[in-house]
């Protein structure tokens, strides 16, 4: 059986979405190509308001984020962490044998412009990275002010995850003085997953030219260099650029300013939700994110079972992730879903809750 | 206006690919995902004669070439290259800081078995890579001769791109003793691009766990571990991924000696059509390819204004890759074309050919 997914990613795509995908076959290195990338990465630069280049990355986001700590760590990296995904990415750091720290807070809570002001005043480190939005958690750290303490530091490079932030919340790469700006499609953009997408600043750009053994299918000046001729380094993954080309079209329809409200609005009403069934909000009061909500397990209630029977009806829903799966459960709102669609979700639990609850 | 593809790769995609692809999106956690993940393994694993593991990496062709290296060379790498992709491999591998000669031959010609032991008998090397079936020249190298001496050299892996001719010659990775065996989809797939596929040898399974610095997205363990559950590290271009299942079903529908031998039949024609037309053959006698034949220009023939006609025609025309663009010009002939596709094509080009010879 087919299942209509509520689960915080892969989201479920629309039937217009598949259709640009299915536009007939282009050569990368036909001009027809050239006019798609440059169409793509010029709405990206609007969307993040930057003039940077946002390059195309065939892989998912851990394909970039590996490249990112590849390509600008020549000293000593520190990763900021409060969820699964933003831990990973330390490991995933060291993999690569680059020297790096792990700064960690409780899941659920958010990294803080402190905690990240004080790991960096040591002077040890010349990049950090953080997830804005930690997917296994629903938390949003608080990017502006962070932002703010960054420019103390401006030798350390600023690599952020947006992974399930972009297109849903204002991200103002210029203001915020971000570096790194990376988010995969299968979130909020409400693509299938595949293509990866990665603003990266002038000042990082130029740092990785210095930075050795970066590889080549991440190397972000390689990237530069075919960017600048709306290509790729390698293959890219064609059908994806055409679905997010039409992505981005609708979004500028539908205006940025009204897409997010619609996110803040669906979020606002799936934390209302979880409270008037009793559960609880697992991230913290004032760092909830705006495309997934994590409810807290109120002790009382089988996930697993409540997972399973909504199954049956013909929704995926989500358990939690992590060391969190079942304690916590997570109600995605973003990319094409619409109020009707969490309302949809909501009368379909309350059908099943009473049948999983002691 | 859409163009009929007849460059070698991307290649044409058909209506019924695109329809698989545009399934439901499914999450890559769900059992749902798994039982595809199994059915597209277990078709490749059949298809290539192996019980060993092949991966599915979101990525084109060239990030896992870049992975097999990083997770393969703990010594030093030779490169054996006879064209633009064997050549390039050579640059990837030096990139990653992976100590590395590049043993080259001539353009059209191929890699022999004699260049292979002549060069590995310095015991210098513990890996080397070399390109089947080199895209951008038309020729395939001897890979039955080359496994051949590759047994007296037991401690190198043999890591081979068969980008543009798995799935349309038999390759028997078990027979031919190989410990990586590499493809992207866009080629005798008939698929779009953003997917590559990888058989991975034991041994060079258990080489790549003591290999330092090897990173994360394209690491062969963490590919292992996660295929082992019919899974892949990060989230997969799961459309794509639903594409290669229906087009492998329809191999193994189409029988794989059919689908060889039509391969053989379009190559043998396409051979004929060139010399019949006064062009010569690029590829050295007996390495020429079964998926593509680069024709050599008479001399007298304008490529680029016969590539600018088809395209106004409806047809996208290859005119050479590299240094020998021009000089040379491609014609693919794999994935699902057929002898039609060939005999359509022809006729467009001996319509043209009048008004660009002088």
């Amino acid at each position: 059986m087919t299942k209509k997914l509520y689960i915080p990613g892969p989201v479920e795509v629309n039937a217009d979405v598949f259709a640009a995908m299915s536009k007939p076959m282009i050569g990368h290195r036909m001009p027809e190509y050239a006019t798609l990338h440059a169409s793509v990465t010029d709405q990206l630069q609007t969307l993040l308001n930057t003039k940077d280049p946002v390059f195309l990355s065939t892989s998912s986001a851990f394909g970039i984020m590996e490249g990112a700590v590849r390509n600008l760590v020549q000293k000593r990296c520190a990763n900021f962490a409060n969820g699964a995904f933003s831990t990973k990415w330390h490991d995933v750091t060291k993999r690569c044998g680059i020297k790096a720290d792990l700064f960690s807070t409780e899941w659920g809570q958010p990294i803080t412009a402190k905690m990240v002001d004080d790991a960096l005043s040591s002077g040890d480190y010349d990049a950090m990275t953080m997830v804005h939005n930690e997917t296994s958690t629903g938390v949003m750290s608080p990017l502006t002010e962070i932002a703010e303490v960054m420019k103390k530091h401006p030798y350390v490079s600023f690599i952020v995850d947006t992974v399930s932030s972009m297109s849903a919340v204002p991200i103002d790469f210029e203001a915020l003085g971000l570096d790194v700006c990376l988010a995969g499609v299968q979130k909020a953009f409400g693509l299938p997953p595949g293509l990866a997408v990665c603003a990266v600043s002038r000042a990082a750009l130029d740092k990785a030219k210095a930075t050795p053994n970066r590889g080549y299918y991440f190397d972000f000046e390689e990237f530069e260099k075919n960017d600048l001729k709306h290509n790729t380094p390698s293959t890219p993954c064609i059908s994806l650029i055409y679905g997010l080309d039409a992505q981005l079209k609708k979004m500028f329809v539908e205006g940025l300013e009204n897409r997010y409200q619609r996110h803040a609005d669906m979020a606002q009403a799936t934390r209302n939700w979880l409270q008037q069934q009793g559960f609880g909000l697992f991230a913290a009061e004032g760092h909830r994110s705006v495309t997934l909500t994590s409810g807290t397990n109120d002790g009382n209630t089988d996930l697993e079972q409540l997972k399973k029977l909504a199954g049956e009806h013909g929704y995926a829903m989500d358990n939690g992730y992590g060391k969190i799966k079942n304690k916590t459960f997570r109600i995605p709102h973003m990319a094409d879903m619409t109020m009707s669609d969490m309302e949809e979700y909501f009368s379909l639990l309350e059908e099943l809750l009473p049948q999983v609850r002691s």
